[in-house]
């Protein structure tokens, strides 16, 4: 699996220092010792490769763990994003979508309000959710953080899609999101309603902004299963457009 | 959405009781009262409906709900099954992909021993995950349970697959598991291995057993990220490839 990675923002060649989140992960988590061969990301497509400083004063206590960067690349940009415009979820499951979402590729995660929304997200609980999608940057090696974006109207999201837009919807005449997304070939973006559905109005102005039903298969889905698995999909497009992939690590 | 939906695995037209967890989450969490509206599922494919008898004795403390099933009717298996060989994961993960596994319509869900296994299920289990299923299938009106094995070695369980076989492998020569489960016209069986991958030997037995490699997209995908990935591509392929869908409820 390659060294360990860890989050800094930072990130430049030279001493650069952990946060203190990062070196306490470093250190008592994964236990990191002096001399050892790291990673770091900045969340903006930077990967760096260093070393701890073996003169890491404070040994497991320390405040900030320090790395010598002796290199740093930048990873391009996918070329084809997927944007979820998705109803906020209570607690675990919220975490559960940032975190599967963020290892399955999603560009950015938009929590919008819906009619039918169940749950209201407070902007204090934008940095957890950050802690999240950074935690699983980490897992799963991605240097680009995903954007997170809390609050506005679903209507309004909706009309500042970045490529084809869709609706996850059961209706009858819905198309297969698999197949519609597997034929986009830039970027696109999913809308994601709660539990209770949209209304004829919501989805009425979505249908005007350009969006298209589209449906996930036979069963009722829970918001974050519905988020997770156009996300798959998506990432399961992405794999057969581009042939050969990206390294898995490195 | 419907009525409530309650297993009831002795499901039959006329009076029957739900058991004491099923009675517990009615009463309690569901505030189902006298009189209402309900559907009942056994687990193998049968719904019933019918409604609470309006002398339910002991109210909210009633020990056992009896439910008066006017109708029982038979939903067919489906054509398409997918088994996932996965290896186990940790506590509320493991929970997660039994979830989600569920809800995206898994048919069997195959919890098999790898040489980098981290994680032993023991048999004392299996019983919270089919717990863990029941509540899926509840709340996304599942008529079938998923199967749930514990503990076979993952070459015995691969070489005992239904429909093609192939191991979700991160190889350079591996080709899309979107791809190649959309082409799958009958059922499909897919290993999905531990952080640690599979060892070569295991490897080389599953190609032998006619397994093919599949890979899943750019990202280190943790253990039910991957399962929960797979499954998706599934119910997205399965939807494609029935044209229309069993409506989403009854």
């Amino acid at each position: 699996m390659g060294e360990f990675w860890f989050y800094c923002p930072g990130l430049r060649p030279g001493a650069v220092e952990l946060d203190a989140a990062e070196t306490r992960h470093a250190l008592r988590s994964r236990r990191v010792r002096p001399g050892e061969r790291v990673a770091l990301f900045d969340g903006c497509g930077r990967v760096g490769w260093g070393a701890t400083q073996s003169s890491a004063a404070g040994g497991r206590r320390a405040a900030a763990l320090v790395v010598q960067v002796e290199r740093v690349d930048r990873r391009p940009r996918a070329g084809r994003e997927l944007t979820l415009v998705v109803a906020a979820c209570k607690g675990p499951r919220l975490d559960m979508l940032v975190e599967k979402c963020t290892e399955l590729g999603v560009a950015r995660l938009v929590f919008a309000e819906f009619a039918h929304s169940v749950v209201r997200l407070r902007a204090e609980q934008a940095e957890g959710l950050r802690r999240t999608a950074i935690e699983a940057c980490k897992q799963c090696r991605r240097a680009w953080l995903p954007e997170i974006e809390l609050g506005p109207g679903v209507v309004e999201a909706a009309a500042r899609a970045t490529g084809p837009l869709f609706v996850a919807e059961a209706a009858a005449h819905a198309t297969a999101l698999g197949a519609a997304l597997a034929k986009a070939r830039g970027s696109a973006t999913v809308v994601v309603g709660p539990e209770g559905g949209l209304t004829p109005q919501e989805l009425g102005r979505i249908v005007e902004a350009g969006g298209r039903p589209a449906h996930l298969g036979n069963h009722i889905l829970r918001v974050e299963t519905a988020a997770i698995a156009v996300a798959a999909l998506w990432a399961g497009g992405e794999a057969e457009q581009n042939g050969t992939r990206a390294q898995p690590n490195q």
